[in-house]
Order: structure tokens, then C-alpha cells, then sequence
């Protein structure tokens, strides 16, 4: 395939995803295909001569379509939103068309120099502490990582370097396994410092473990994967009082912000302490701008080496809906989780599980456990709607997440007319069946 | 932006793109720009209010390329291929339309089905042995990780968590964290078991490693990110023999097989050693079909939770270009890196540092180190093309590595008369200052 024949094919591309896009509420959110579906669709092997781009594309629909989870549906309300918008396709394309691999300042001073103010411009939308901020002489700043648990993953080994490195400055007796052996990790059973936990949005109290980490020399990571889009609005901000104590923290644009996966913000108050860490410095990556104020090495601030220009989702996500529009993405979700929350409250076969702060709602039907997941399966089963379960203690409970970026009012209406009418249903046998037993 | 400004804007990105890379080698291969361009160049803070498209488009030109290194240009002969191609580029644009995030199989089933069928016929098409592949019901397979590191990553820790387990069973009196301090991993100063070095491309004895580790009961982890690709060549095939005797083993087709990056091709021979060390089951990740022959959830096999639906560009590169497409690509590239190293043989001023075994030509002028570092900073200050120096153990050596999808002949001739010119003026200079002195 030539550039002239990429231009027929590419435009065909965009036709094709704005259809998909624009029509995905006509496809069942949930697929009917049972495990093992694809294998005998496509041949053992690969070809050994090269298929026609029409041939290809026309098993999209045959091959790929029936297999997928339909994440963008507006009647998806499943696990949390994947973030999805228009100006992050666009960039995403272009960065496939420049194609560079970002490692060092070098390797591309673009790439590097864009994430590094992008995450600026984000900090100062969450109204980080400047500490955070790299501005033009910071000792901190932020980085794109692929997901949230590479951010804590690094700060988890940035961590142990840096006590590994103070108690052996203090008991240089000490071997490096000595100490290992020695560290401990503090996580609560939803894991470290998190801002909205995936099973029920809550919240750790920073402004209580803060002042405790700084003062046993802990480092303390923040962990806001969902939540932390939702800083952007005054109203919430709140939620992050506190973070002035830590010593990283992170969120995911890519969840609740519009931007495609993968784009998972991380900061820094020093970022020595990762560059410290991680520092790979073979000659072939060495150029004659070293790490300084100015020069950024992004390879020492992550586990890969190569890395894509996934900034470009940012600055185009960022200036193409402006601050005030992605404020507005964020208070749309959560005026329709507590639209879902009242349509719950007036049921009074139901109770709320947790209170809703963002864009989750967790609720059951009053009742056994049994009974709820009798009620899952049957929604799911219906595959008109889909949802996932989480425990809240000893109890199964059920998630209604505002996930798309197109889900309205009457969407969550008729999710819930449909819940509602399925409880009706299942409560109809499930009592015979207790009479009969 | 709705879909109908997508359809537009899609297409005119499309263009961009297309004249992007139909005019590359028009570009200068390195920017002229000093650390910290950027910043100055664009606001301090996101936007309140959405811009324009246009307003962001004219940006490009103006603060972007201005900035990037161009990877893609057929006078880039620096670091390693990073691959590109119009169909992985259609393919990755789908990918970001889906938008699914495929962490476990019920999480989008074509996303998880594909990706396996697709390892197994790169697997099949480098011949890796059976013991590898998944099937319909085997105990090995494939994962697509973002890149080579992490594969090295995830291959330590399971061998890590599958010897603290084997020797727990065997000494219970010992803590893990005992055990920890008593394990060694084995590399050379380039690293695991390495087909292909960064430096110069050399290959360690698969044949004499092996059957040493299977006897000491240590985990065989390859790393053939660069070269990997070029075992789809029969003539090349026999550079990975010894590969039965490995647990895990990768390469990038994000290098050199015109994939786009990330796609890492890692291979286990047995799912359950990964898996074992980093299963994760929280309820909401859960669905009645768990874990079986054909049954697979990607977030167990590697670090991040999240992950795009990458193996559509495998598959439409495979198809797009059938196996023999691809060999011709591998081959062109490496005829290319022996016709300039017959150009560099027959100028008695260089030698040649390491056999040229693929795409990959390490050379130096005779003469002192200092000598050779000013022959690469008169070549990268001129900016006609692009190279990065290595360190072959003690010497400054100039690496002359073919990567461009476009690269031909008359741009290696010119990139060799280019060197020459250089190495004559500045050893001119050279010899009158050494006079003077």
C-alpha cells in the first residue's frame, strides 16, 4: 500500500469509525460469542502472498463486530469509563503518522517537551501544588505512563531506592537484601492512597494519612485513576485536599477526561527520585543536551525505553474542548448517576450501597446475595444493558457506572425501567420457588 | 467535534499524514531546536474555551515539526527501525474507533481471540517451536506487551516468584525474604540471553546457554527485539536455534516488521508461570467463563491492567503484506547494510567493528577515539542524516543502522559520499592541528 492508496483507505477509515460511532446504540452492547469463536473464522496461518485492503475490510464486520464489547455504547455501564472523543482520534493518527519513539529529548525534543508542559497545564487544572509543576526550573513534573498501575509500580520502586539508599547511608552494616527484607508497604484492601476505589468510588482521608507518611518518612502515592478527572470542577476539588503531602500522584486522563487510552498522568514532587531510580544511560542514547532544568529523559521515568506521542491526545483533547467543556463532560456524568441514584431511591425493593459522589452508583435489591447476582446474570443475560458486580464487605452489589460520552437521560431511563422490570420478573419466580422449597 | 466534523477533519488528517510521509526526505532528518523551544512557543495554561480545529492544525507545522526528529526519513540511520506502515496505520486508527479496553476476555473477546490467533501465526511464521504456541488447547502462547522491556520485566518476576515458590516447598524454613536475597540472575554486560544487541547486533550461544540453564534449573529469558523480525527469512531462521530450550521469548515487531509501535511479541511455554505470579481477581473482573484452554485474560501476563486492541495491526500487516512481502522488506534492508559496508571496506581510512549480520553496520575511521567522536558530531551537526555511536569495548564506534521503510540505495550512497567528504575535511584539520601541535 502506497501514500496514494492510504489516502482512499484512511478517508474510507474515518467513514467507517463515524458510522460505527454514530451508530453504535443499534449494536448489542454485549456479544453473543461464546469462548473460542474467532480461531475457526481465519485461516492456521498467516498468508503468504498480500490480501486486498477490501478483503480485510470487509471481515471487520464479519470477524471483529460480533466479538466486541461495545465499551462506547451509551448503554454501557460497565467497570469505568474508557475515555473516547474526536480530537483524540485525530491526534492519535497523527502521532501513528510521525512515528516517533520519544526515549530522550533527543530522540524527539518534541514529544518530550509537549507531555512535559501538557502535564503543567493539567496539574494547574487539578490545581496541583506547584511542587508538582516542572515549570521552567521545577524538581518536580509529570509524565505519561500507560496505565495507573505502571505510575504506582514505579513510585513502589522509586520508594524502596530511596530507603534502600537512607538506611544504608545510616547502617551501612546493612546488605541491600538486609533492608529488602525489612520494608514494609502500607495499602489499605483497596491498595495505596486512592481517590474513588473501582468497586465503590470511595475515598482515602489524605488529609489524615499525609501528615503521618511525612513524618515516618513514608512515601506516600496517590492512586485517582477515575476520580482525579473530576478535580477539574471547583465543586470537587475538595476531594484532593491533601496531595500537598505526597510524593506522587496520579490519574487517568484516558478514563474520564476524552482522551483515547493510554494516557496515565503521573507526577513528581522530585523527579531525582526517579531518575535516581531508573537512570539507563548507554551510549547510544546519550546526547550532548544531558538531563538538566531544560532537557528531559523520559526512558528513567518509566519502566519501558520506547514510548509513543501520546502528548499530542492531550493538547488537542485540551484546546479542542477547552477547560469549560470537559467540566461540562464531567457534571453531565454525575448529574445522571444521581438521576440513577433517586430512580433507585424511589424503589423501595432497592437500597443504595455507598454514597455517590462522581459518576458510580452501587446499589442492590434488598435481599440475599444470591439474589442479586440472580439479577446480574438476568440483565446480562438480556445483554441490553451491561453492568459489573463488586463486594462491598460481605455483600454483592451491583455497579451502575456512567461510562459513555454520548449516554443522556433517557439512557439511563430505560436502564433502569429495564432493571426495574427484571427485578419484577425475577422476584416473581424467586418467591414461588421459596414457597415451593 | 461531532461525527459529521470528524468525517471532515479525519479526512484532511489523512492527507496530512500521507504528504507527511510521501515528502519526508524533503524535511531535515534532526531539528535545529534548543532544549526548551517549546514552552515559550504555546500559552501557559489549557484553553477555558474550545479552539478551533484549525486553530489547533496550523500548530503543527508551526510548534510541532519544527521540533521532531523524523524517524521516518530515509536519510534516519540512527538507534534501531521503528516500524511504520499504511496498513498498521488503518489498523490503529480502528483500534482508537473501538476504543476497547480488553483486559479480560469478557472485557471485548475479539479484542483477547485475535491477539492469541495472531501470536500463533508469528509465532509459526519465525518457526518457534510448538511448545510456544497456544492452539486450541496448549500450556504455551502469546502476548502483545508494549515493549521489550517489560517483557524482561514480567519473564524476572515470574522466574523470580517461581523459584521463591519451588524453594519454599523444598526448605520451608526459609522466608521469602530469605530466598530473595540468595537469587541471582544471570546476564551478560549486554544483558538476558540477546539475539541482536543494540551495540552491534551480536548473538549470544543459544545452543551452549540452554542446556546449561535446563540443567541448573534457571529461567531462559530471549530478548531478540531487534533481530526477531528477520527470523521470518529461512536464511535467517537459524540465528534463534536453541530457542527450545528457553521458557520465554520476544522481539519487537514494532522494530522491523512494519508494525507499528507498541507491539511486542512475547511467548511463554508455560501461560500457568505467568499467570501464578501475577493473577488478579477482583469481583468486577470476573465473568462466568474463567480462565480455561480457551479461555484467556490478558491481565494476568503482564503489568498493566488496561490494554488497546493492538493486534490489529498485526493482522493487518500480515495480511496486507503476506509473508513475502515481509521477507522482502527484512532482505532489502539488509542488502542495504552490506552494500555500505562494501562502500566502508573499500576506504582503507575505516574499518568495520562487528560482523554485519542484518540490518546493522558498526564502523570507525582508523584512529583514536577522540578522532571518531568528531567525525559523528561533524556528521549530526550537518544534519543531513542521522547516526548514534556505541561503545564496543574500548572504542568509540559510529553505528550505521538501515531504517527507514522507504530507504534505498541512492540514500546509502549518499549517506556513504556524505561520511566521506566529512572524514576527508576533518581529517585535514585533524592532521594540521596534530602538526601545530
Amino acid at each position: 500500500m502506497d501514500a496514494a492508496e492510504f489516502r482512499k483507505r484512511g478517508k474510507e477509515m474515518v467513514d467507517y469509525i463515524a458510522d460505527y460511532l454514530e451508530k453504535i446504540e443499534k449494536r448489542q452492547v454485549f456479544p453473543d460469542v461464546e469462548p473460542g469463536y474467532l480461531r475457526p473464522l481465519i485461516p492456521d496461518c498467516a498468508p503468504q502472498k498480500p490480501e486486498s485492503f477490501e478483503d480485510v475490510f470487509k471481515d471487520i464486520e464479519k470477524i471483529i463486530m460480533p466479538g466486541v464489547t461495545h465499551w462506547h455504547s451509551p448503554y454501557f455501564f460497565a467497570y469505568f469509563p474508557a475515555a473516547s472523543s474526536f480530537p483524540a482520534l485525530l491526534a492519535d493518527m497523527l502521532c501513528g503518522g510521525i512515528g516517533c519513539v520519544g526515549f530522550s529529548w533527543a530522540a524527539s525534543p518534541a514529544c518530550t517537551e509537549l507531555e512535559t508542559v501538557m502535564l503543567d497545564w493539567l496539574g494547574k487544572m487539578i490545581n496541583l501544588p506547584e511542587e508538582f509543576l516542572a515549570g521552567e526550573d521545577g524538581q518536580g513534573g509529570g509524565v505519561i505512563q500507560g496505565s495507573a498501575s505502571e505510575a504506582t509500580l514505579i513510585s513502589l520502586l522509586a520508594a524502596r531506592t530511596k530507603t534502600i539508599r537512607r538506611v544504608q547511608s545510616e547502617k551501612p552494616e546493612l546488605t541491600e537484601a538486609d533492608i529488602m527484607g525489612r520494608l514494609v508497604a502500607y495499602a489499605s484492601d483497596q491498595f495505596c492512597a486512592t481517590l474513588g476505589t473501582t468497586p465503590c468510588c470511595s475515598f482515602d482521608k489524605l488529609l489524615e494519612l499525609g501528615p503521618l507518611c511525612n513524618k515516618e518518612n513514608i512515601w506516600m502515592h496517590i492512586d485517582a485513576a477515575y476520580a482525579g478527572s473530576a478535580f477539574i470542577c471547583p465543586e470537587f476539588r475538595h476531594l484532593l485536599n491533601g496531595v500537598e503531602f505526597a510524593d506522587s500522584f496520579n490519574f487517568n486522563p484516558h478514563k474520564w477526561l476524552l482522551v483515547n487510552f493510554d494516557c496515565s498522568a503521573m507526577w513528581v514532587k522530585k523527579r531525582s527520585d526517579l531518575t535516581g531510580a531508573f537512570k539507563l544511560e548507554p551510549l547510544y542514547l546519550q546526547h550532548h543536551h544531558q538531563e538538566s532544568g531544560l532537557v528531559t529523559d523520559y526512558r528513567h521515568w518509566q519502566i519501558p525505553l520506547g514510548r509513543r506521542f501520546r502528548s499530542l491526545k492531550l493538547w488537542f483533547v485540551l484546546r479542542m474542548y477547552g477547560v469549560m467543556g470537559l467540566q461540562e463532560h464531567i457534571r453531565k456524568h454525575v448529574r445522571l448517576a444521581h438521576q440513577f441514584e433517586h430512580l433507585v431511591l424511589q424503589d423501595e425493593r432497592f437500597e443504595i450501597c455507598a454514597e455517590v459522589v462522581l459518576g458510580l452508583v452501587c446499589f442492590r435489591l434488598k435481599g440475599s446475595n444470591e439474589l442479586n447476582m440472580a439479577l446480574l446474570k438476568s440483565i446480562n443475560e438480556a445483554k441490553k444493558i451491561h453492568l459489573v458486580p463488586c463486594h462491598l464487605r460481605e455483600k454483592f452489589v451491583l455497579r451502575f457506572a456512567i461510562c459513555s460520552r454520548t449516554v443522556e437521560s433517557t439512557h439511563v431511563k430505560f436502564a433502569w425501567q429495564h432493571i426495574s422490570q427484571l427485578a419484577t420478573d425475577l422476584l416473581k419466580t424467586w418467591e414461588q420457588s421459596h414457597h415451593q422449597q
